[in-house]
């Protein structure tokens, strides 16, 4: 994590990716890449699934959040960790805090769903909880920092997150190295940023399109301007993809994407109920961003190989949005 | 397929399940086996999930289906294959047919969901339909079949059938050699008698565990009985569980089977939601029962490494039973 940016950040590099697979190996899986040929037919694209949701506590973003737990060491570690997120994050954070028998303070809306809080306390996190608003969330979060001392870890604005979500990119290309294109969608940008790490060296001609909610299209819009547009509360079912780029993953979306790819609520929501019931997956609607851009501009993929990031199944069962 | 039973049919032995496997292993997947620490702990035992939602077509009855109709001698395979089946089978013969390049004659009564039909239009099958009674099933597949001349499959009460059903047990045993119990659901009984074929061969001391919607209890009443129990129109969830058996599927669940295990229409819901929302898999209501009945007589399993048959993926996405 030595290569300085132009706004000074220290950017994670393909070693720091190596070394993050090495530390996590352990604590997460090797998921599966599947396949499946009828949606190959009707993208006429060979498309490699990588799923995610098969993943230890659900999602991709484990792989981060154990990078960071298990690099800390033992007297910062002793502190215990601490974030902000109401989503995979938060899960995840605490699984990771919870392998290495350390605490993990989580600092949530107490609006957010009753499961996900279940999901944090179940996995061993603390919750803490503020009030739905930037201003609490800041203030409350300070406070519990400040108490505890944990080490605060970003949900994607992190070398040591991003440098985990690109084990991912780096198990998909050890399993297929011949890959033209992957596509996988975009929040705050770990994921993509990470995928951005890893092709950089294995794969460097290999294109990378980041998939986003039209009604979230901050990335798309800061790709077009050439900095950060962010958004207060964009509305999407995607809801792992609201949040805005931080300087970080601006980075790499500015120097490694190919493009940004935008698609509807209705496209998205398609997409989601076709993997379900083609390829008997239970995925976020987040993870179908990427298919439904995909069957959007099939001129993009026609005749590739394209790499597709399924981030996650963490979804409300009760809450299927083809039923609403 | 040379050992008489002692009703006068010829039973399918290890050797045809070797063969089976030689002769579709090019049509069929080999599917993965799923683990979940969740359930495992629930559980007090070691599960280990055989994935046949991702099977070719959505089902194990690929396998069967796929023995059948490689196994014809060209003369009979060119006048095609027919069945009566407004299930998994129906699909799982008309994609076997496709792929030889042979017609597929199924008899389906009117009433069947419009998915399963063009399903099996999809695959290739040819459907003709008849009302929704035994009487009229019968009279119009007597005439289908006196027209076409087409080899008759049945779903379950047939040597090449159970053989190739037989060769997920096969792949199971090859992965987990020291498995202690298999479950699998028990409907006609062609999974059950194939897996007691292979185990019979590769693990004699193996438990095999039948698992039955107690509103469907024709097994386990037969079980009891000695003799087959067959009821006309059960109702349950698990609806490709509500077929009798018949002849040679009794041989094996009688001499075979270690036990019928129940679970009520509100247990199998519950298992079918806890794999969804754990397992991140799609599977039918009918593969939910194993897990029903395990997590019922948690006795039986407590501290075993058990193999657990999930059958098929072939849900309507918009019928979810526990939305009901």
């Amino acid at each position: 994590m030595d290569t300085p940016t132009d706004t000074g950040f220290d950017l994670p590099s393909w070693d720091d990716v190596k070394a993050a697979h090495e530390r996590i190996g352990q604590h997460i899986r090797r998921t599966p890449v599947l396949t499946s040929k009828y949606l190959n037919g009707i993208a006429g694209a060979e498309l490699f699934f990588k799923c995610e949701n098969f993943q230890k506590a659900g999602a991709f973003k484990v792989r981060g959040a154990c990078n960071a737990v298990f690099g800390l060491s033992d007297a910062v570690a002793a502190k215990g960790v601490a974030t902000h997120s109401s989503g995979n994050h938060a899960l995840s954070l605490s699984y990771a805090a919870g392998r290495r028998g350390i605490t993990c303070h989580v600092v949530m809306p107490h609006t957010a769903p009753q499961a996900k809080k279940d999901a944090v306390i179940g996995y061993g996190g603390t919750i803490t909880e503020c009030e739905p608003s930037t201003a609490s969330r800041e203030h409350v979060f300070a406070r519990v920092q400040a108490e505890t001392g944990a080490e605060f870890v970003h949900p994607y604005n992190d070398a040591r997150v991003i440098a985990g979500q690109g084990t991912c990119a780096k198990e998909l290309l050890e399993e297929l190295p011949d890959l033209d294109v992957i596509v996988a969608p975009i929040g705050g940008g770990g994921m993509i940023s990470g995928t951005c790490v890893t092709c950089g060296t294995l794969a460097p001609e290999l294109q990378i399109y980041a998939a986003e909610p039209e009604t979230a299209d901050d990335a798309y819009q800061s790709f077009r301007k050439g900095e950060i547009v962010a958004y207060d509360a964009p509305v999407t079912i995607a809801d792992g993809l609201k949040v805005p780029l931080k300087e970080l993953t601006w980075h790499f979306v500015r120097t490694g994407v190919t493009e940004v790819l935008l698609a509807s609520e209705r496209e998205i929501v398609d997409a989601m109920r076709l993997i379900w019931a083609r390829m008997k997956i239970v995925i976020e609607p987040s993870c179908a961003v990427p298919l439904a851009t995909i069957l959007k501009n099939r001129e993009l993929f026609e005749g590739k190989r394209v790499g597709v990031i399924i981030t996650g199944g963490n979804v409300d069962l009760d809450q299927l949005p083809w039923l609403k």
